[in-house]
């Protein structure tokens, strides 16, 4: 942990000075990924497809030691509902939540060759590249530059497209001119059934299957408040040009927690088990003000108005400690607050889990307490009541404000026109209503404005009847507001590769050798059996080990090659194994640890008990180290 | 285990003959499932799609279940290579793999309202219905339509037509005239990148995925054979019509193997432990003769070339064992053999575990030779060989072929056409060409089809030099076999369900209560912690429990409510959670099992680790039950 940490401090540390060193981490570490298989680009042989890659054999296993970790920390601990939905989704719930006709991005075309870029990827660019390189920028140049790349998100498709004329920006293979921005959505559409009328898309996110499910789960739960569902599942994005290696990819894996609330108590009953944690936010005013972000104690953060509410900052608590188990290093993870331009306009607040890596700060897991919105757009558009009842011990009263319009008084005034008149009447908002009332009874007529009519009309005192009724209600009915944590697992695993990866001087010192200090619950192998020579009585020794390990449900592998025990343990360092056990006699063995390198002795019998304690965490290494004998 | 075998014997035995009480079974098993979300029709707000199905949280956690121990019993036991590909799948690939020309079902259309029929279905219905209602048929016509229900699967789109026409089938709905059929592919398809230039499509099966990594997987595996890929992930098929409920859907997970051997070694290491297993089996020979299955030890069955191979052999053993762990009766599974005309014409030998529930014998797992077609295919179509390497450990001398065409000779005789017979000549098959050797040397010149050219030319003894010659080999180089063991894991899950389900009376008679009898590894949920009656001392007694349990990673559930003990436990056994513990002391607690309705008396500090013990597989009920007091 330590060494690596150094090392990628020295590596990575700030901006873009030391990038070219930063782009040599990260060569050295991705060649090693794709040299053992940890991913491959997908369809390789065919010359692959851009933004798809394959998990190889050691990846597929972190992967799966990642989501049955999350699975445990999440769902188990938490007691959330999980679920299961189809990728394939009808376009009717995408229309719902406003993905067919806002989930695009701006495209812009080469306009001899057709092919495509996104706008704003190459106003960015272009800035960013002027700015690096054009050192005789004036002034306010330079101002104007910065601020087109701090406002990149907020610019309409006419505004993006003016900039990329006026700088003369052309399309970076070929230098000919480019096309207005346009809208591309980023869903694969297909369609379902051989009709050809039923149209759909790979979903997105998981997200939706969750909230179109609400009411039974609601029910599932008891019709108790808060309850959180959860999926894990594959979602997809149509990139237009996908760059970035595994970060910014067309299919990828999610897990969604969408933690159901009553809209006016986001406490948390367990807030107090995070409380104590520190650390690094980057909240909305220090991103302003151009400050950095800082360490907070979360308990704090909450009463202080940093954090929304509690059970945000309590899912902020429950990621934080997710991420720095898997070996994330708690030092290059933040926690930065969308600004209101990035938000949603429904959002409460919103909350990005980012992990620095070679690439810079990226977006890994977003927090977002997303009020009512999905619950009230599928509600609204599939006509099912999405809600939750708090029934009340006893009867409460309430005024409720009643309109009634006289038909035969408005029917008299208006004529053809009554109904709308009447209508309009009926959809005024209490205050309104309650203005009318008091204009009605000082003056006795009111001008009112008929949007349907695109007119105003004089309204009388005879014409409607506006009143206060007291009433008993025997619950109240509500929508939910849902908290979202979504976390992007590949992104997770890249940045845990890149966290995890050092390199280190040979014995003889005449080469750099590569290691992958992942944790033992992130491993892809746990332990490595080898035999220190070739022989017959150890190669036995190695098989009944291996036997022993099976049992135990320890994923392990036995290196019988003839080559030199350093060399074999160099390859296991490679894919991050860590522990390598070392027969090199009939009772006892080594056992020695990936990192330190130090070794200890233990009996054959109890090898894989020990292994197995370390792995599931009722013992460390340095525990162990101090029951059994080194060896050196 | 015992009570509902003994019930779904005599609900689901036999034929036809009671398939009124096949499907009463059925409808309470699945009101069952429905009402306790194990899964739910996705999209039911939005009044759903056809054949695509939720699981909700007790159906996800069986199907976890069922994944993890697929993981342990198949890729960790067997140390396979598993990999993760994505579903959008570039077209290139499914072309080479046969499935953008072959994946098609015959559809026939409603010519007045466009409602698609699979062509296939309808004219098995109307059969079955003819042979199960008109009870005057002549004999003749009895045997021609039980020979048409036989042969359904081989005949061609104008037979199928004309015997939908010949017997006047008309559309179920409308009763309205009918298409001729023609064929429908079954895959999702839709555009990689925002050009609408990359078609692709959602994957069919996984298999792809792993064939075209062959190459870097066998190195990952020190080029050594035979070794086996894995993955586990979405599938996708657009159904015409689906139906059968969980059975036939559009999008499913599939669980699948490629387990890849010398074509001319297909022994296997293990298969003694396989050996004396006695299986269900249905080969070719019974099925043709009009017999039915038999009880088969597999050890025989592959000396007796029932089966073709040790390594298909072994499989076979292995989703048995399988299977069986899960739950499956092992009474109602059977390992049937393709019959030739359901084989693919490279098959080498194919046998599907089939599992009879209230829908008949449903085949869930697909194990078949596919000999060298499909990495064939992707060498062919990618240019890249996909094959394997057998070094001799000495030299060994061989013949080879070598055809010399003379340049010169052909340029006179044939002018512009040179090339293209020298080009046919270089590519004739060793017996043609020692055939031509012959020709040539006995009469000087011979007749040869030049198929480009479109005609024969004459070549005469000086054209061409051909000779076999001697060589030295240091390897052998071959494209490997793959036995592919493939999962339908929903299918699993659903046959598993039904073998499952019992009712059994309420203790006052008055009801049927229904239970699954899971076993422990597959339970959605292994224990529920109910307090006897509410008390704030049990309460918290409950809540400690809960905390160890956590702690041991078990899922539980604590179900305080009100209701009555009895209440309680019916609730629980309906989503089958094997064990209950009630807290009815705050020192010792009871255990009840599910089926026998048993109780022992534990403390409360050890309770959790009983639980563990038995559903890790360290212990039973019944070793258990010798060391604790029973309690009645």
């Amino acid at each position: 942990g330590a060494a690596a940490r150094k090392l990628q401090a020295a590596v990575a540390s700030g901006g873009g000075e030391n990038s070219a060193s930063r782009e040599a981490f990260r060569v050295s570490c991705v060649n090693t990924l794709e040299r053992r298989l940890f991913y491959i680009p997908s369809f390789k042989i065919y010359r692959g497809v851009a933004g798809l890659y394959d998990y190889g054999p050691p990846g597929c296993a972190v992967k799966a030691n990642v989501l049955a970790y999350w699975r445990q920390h999440f769902v188990l601990e938490e007691g959330m509902l999980e679920v299961d939905c189809p990728c394939v989704t009808p376009e009717v719930v995408l229309k719902a939540s406003g993905h067919v006709d806002k989930f695009t991005d701006l495209m812009v075309k080469d306009e001899k060759t057709g092919t495509c870029y996104r706008a704003d990827h190459l106003l960015k660019d272009f800035c960013k590249d002027k700015l690096e390189k054009d050192l005789t920028l004036p002034q306010e140049k330079v101002a104007e530059l910065k601020h087109v790349v701090a406002v990149l998100d907020d610019l309409s498709p006419d505004e993006l497209g003016a900039k990329i004329k006026e700088y003369g920006i052309t399309a970076p293979d070929t230098k000919n001119s480019l096309s207005d921005p346009y809208p591309f959505n980023l869903m694969f559409q297909t369609s379902i059934g051989p009709s050809g009328l039923l149209p759909g898309y790979m979903r997105p996110e998981t997200a939706q299957g969750i909230f179109v499910n609400f009411k039974d789960l609601y029910y599932y739960n008891g019709n108790r408040l808060p309850f959180a569902a959860a999926q894990i599942g594959q979602a997809f994005r149509n990139e237009i040009s996908p760059r970035q290696g595994l970060l910014r990819v067309r299919e990828f894996t999610l897990a969604e927690i969408e933690h159901f609330v009553d809209p006016d108590d986001k406490a948390h009953p367990k807030f107090a088990d995070v409380a104590t944690l520190e650390i690094w936010m980057f909240p909305r005013e220090e991103q302003l003000s151009g400050k950095s972000a800082k360490k907070i104690v979360l308990g704090e953060a909450v009463p202080k108005g940093t954090v929304n509410n509690e059970t945000l900052g309590y899912f902020i608590g429950r990621v934080y400690l997710f991420l720095t188990h898997l070996g994330i290093d708690k030092d290059r993870l933040r926690f930065r607050q969308h600004l209101p331009n990035e938000m949603a306009h429904y959002a409460a607040d919103c909350w990005d889990a980012e992990i620095e890596c070679s690439y810079g700060w990226i977006e890994c897991v977003g927090i977002a307490d997303r009020s009512a919105y999905d619950l009230k757009a599928h509600s609204e558009k599939s006509g099912v009541p999405l809600v939750a009842h708090e029934k009340f011990t006893e009867p409460r009263e309430v005024e409720e404000l009643v309109i009634t319009p006289s038909k035969k008084d408005l029917g008299i005034a208006f004529k053809n026109n009554q109904q709308m008149v009447s209508q309009a009447l009926q959809a005024m908002k209490a205050a309104e209503a309650l203005d009318m009332k008091a204009a009605l009874e000082s003056k006795g007529e009111v001008e009112f404005n008929v949007c349907t009519l695109g007119k105003a009309v004089a309204i009388k005192k005879n014409m409607v009847s506006i009143s206060m009724v007291r009433k008993k209600e025997h619950q109240r009915v509500f929508t939910p507001s849902v908290i979202e944590p979504s976390f992007g697992i590949g992104r997770i695993i890249y940045c845990l590769f890149e966290h995890c990866f050092y390199t280190r001087p040979s014995k003889d010192g005449d080469e750099q050798l590569n290691v992958f200090c992942f944790p033992p619950i992130v491993a892809p192998i746990k332990c490595t059996v080898l035999p220190l020579i070739k022989s017959e009585e150890f190669d036995g020794v190695a098989k009944l080990i291996s036997k022993l390990l099976r049992a135990a449900g320890i994923s392990h592998i036995i290196d019988i090659t003839g080559t030199s025990i350093g060399k074999r343990y160099a390859r296991t360092d490679e894919i991050g194994v860590p522990f390598a056990i070392t027969v090199d006699s009939t009772t006892t063995v080594t056992i020695r640890e990936r990192d330190s390198k130090n070794q200890i002795r233990v009996s054959v019998n109890e090898v894989a008990s020990v292994i197995k304690e370390i792995i599931d965490g009722l013992s460390t290494w340095s525990n162990v180290m101090l029951k059994y004998p080194s060896h050196e």
